[in-house]
């Protein structure tokens, strides 16, 4: 058999999944543990997807060493829907605070404002979101504070927490840098992300709500809308979305594997200081976009003298296997996405690349 | 290599998948179509994915004849979510009629009265879900008339549809068996169905609107909630879930090869037919729960003479390789799901074995 062609895949998501995972999906496809079934076939109330579906959340609670006061669930619409679904569960009366540090917590805050009450208790909009703020203007009596840990489009990311005033409940956007470092769950009393960056293929959303969270809702909330009837199934109350939740299963049985978030997060480090070091050390053909405080570990935009070199940039790349690099399509430029599962090689062949192509132009 | 081990799926949801569709992704699991990653590892934004999911419609307009002044949409939440979403925006105001003819009409019903005012215009649950209502207690002027062309767990199907008043939309739940038989969509203001029975896995719901549909919702839905907005953006304002959208694709492909909805219509029937006449000509033994006009080509649950009885048939049936055969357990008995994935074969051999375990009955 040729060997399969596989290239290294900078997208921001969907992106880039481990082979071994993979390969395993590849080869139980049709005979799911001897089933005779592929795992999209069997029941969602059969013994073997309960036990898919235990040992995903027994393996998350490990990494993520998550208290029994918190629930783990399994929902569908992307973090886009947690946008609507968290004032709705979390801020039946009062007002809910937003940290706007780039466009995804832009849009959390405007989806809260649809429904209620919702304020900017920071924004870096006015900075072109290249830091985080140097202060919060914190409303004592908030329902909740939320923020977003890592902006995947500007790439500024939080490596600690903000502090809540006292009895307001951290709320954090994770999408994008879930599960790449450890965090102290403990300062957290509702964490979501979309599963489609480091945990897994798009279509399975997840979220860790402390209990306390889950009887904050108003009655008559839609049932698939209610985290405390979806909390009480175990995430079974309809038909989940079995395979997506199969494939972060076996992507967190591959984080276990490799040592856990700080043997991660050490691998992180490295890939991402690769690719900062390379822009660093370019002389100013490279610029990157975040401010070197905040600069993301997950996701790297950067610019080049002009638009188009950037366009040629990212033709190059292709043709070189370097995948995804083009900027979000809101803000242009370059963007590398280092999520767990690029390996180290992707990074350094990225920045062997960027250095040729400098070099290039003379 | 040998041979995988393939069972008789009839299971109710996740169902049976065909063997080719699994096959084709089991083959380019690694690579898709040569790039050199996962369908799951692609942007949502690459023209393979867009020529995908433009497949993907394309190929559901031709098996059901669908008008352009239709959208389809592809989105998550199973229709447990569309009990919600309905409502939210076709009946922004004013009430809306639901046929309730099984367990599904019964909870989308109690959804609808959650957020706004809807009213049963027939519920046959006092005969215990057998049959289809003799007459409709109609309101003309109805925001929509509700009704779930085949009842999963009751095993009651529509083979033509209620007769709305005069403008009053018709509206179809029609999960379990969409795309199972050829239907008139000019007929339907809109119809949803979750993928997992006959069009793929769980993680897609399909919506088929008519346009005049998406004008009706308030000011201030959330995004993720909001039928224009999802339609706008073709089905991609945010990552939709990518790898059930391509499932999906394949089984329509596989549809469209088999020869359309009329060829797959006429396996159905005989497949149904032949474990109707089981049931028929076992004297007794077999009882089926829908009464004759009603019984439903999908999903066909029956009673044994006794509760261990039935315990031991679906034991004994697993043995031979015959999956998924008991009874939901809100009725309990037996079920047999034949959706448009089970050869002829499968239906055969379960009628096989219902003959052999009634005489070992003596």
């Amino acid at each position: 058999m040729p060997k399969t062609k596989r290239v290294h895949n900078f997208n921001p998501g969907p992106a880039v999944l481990p082979l071994e995972v993979l390969e395993q999906a590849q080869a139980e496809m049709l005979d799911f543990k001897g089933t005779g079934m592929s795992v999209m076939e069997i029941s969602h109330r059969s013994k073997e997807f309960e036990s898919l579906i235990q040992t995903a959340e027994a393996d998350l609670r490990g990494l993520l060493s998550i208290p029994a006061n918190y629930k783990i669930l399994f929902l569908q619409g992307g973090a886009s829907l947690q946008f609507a679904m968290l004032p709705m569960n979390l801020r039946p009366s009062g007002s809910a605070d937003y940290i706007v540090t780039g466009s995804w917590s832009k849009i959390a805050l405007k989806e809260a404002q649809k429904l209620g009450s919702a304020r900017p208790a920071a924004s870096t909009e006015s900075e072109g979101f290249r830091s985080l703020p140097d202060r919060l203007d914190l409303d004592p009596k908030a329902a909740y504070l939320h923020f977003t840990s890592n902006e995947t489009i500007h790439g500024v990311e939080y490596f600690a927490e903000p502090m809540p005033p006292a009895d307001v409940p951290l709320v954090c956007d994770a999408s994008s840098d879930f599960i790449s470092h450890p965090i102290d769950i403990s300062r957290y009393a509702l964490i979501y992300a979309g599963a489609q960056k480091n945990a897994g293929p798009a279509g399975v959303t997840i979220v860790i709500a402390r209990d306390d969270m889950l009887e904050r809702a108003p009655a008559n909330l839609p049932i698939m809308l209610d985290y405390k009837t979806l909390a009480a199934s175990g995430s079974l109350h309809n038909t989940p979305p079995c395979f997506a939740i199969y494939m972060v299963g076996l992507v967190f049985k591959w984080a276990v594997k490799l040592g856990g978030l700080s043997a991660i997060e050490k691998i992180n480090r490295q890939k991402a200081g690769l690719v900062y070091q390379a822009i660093d050390n370019s002389g100013g053909f490279y610029r990157g976009h975040a401010q070197t405080g905040a600069r993301s570990l997950m996701n790297i935009p950067f610019r080049l003298p002009t638009e188009d070199l950037e366009d040629t940039f990212a033709a190059e790349a292709k043709k070189n296997d370097l995948i995804g690099l083009k900027g979000h399509r809101s803000v242009g430029g370059i963007r590398a996405s280092l999520y767990n599962a690029m390996s180290v090689q992707g990074a350094e062949e990225l920045t062997k690349f960027m250095k040729e192509f400098q070099q290039k132009q003379g």
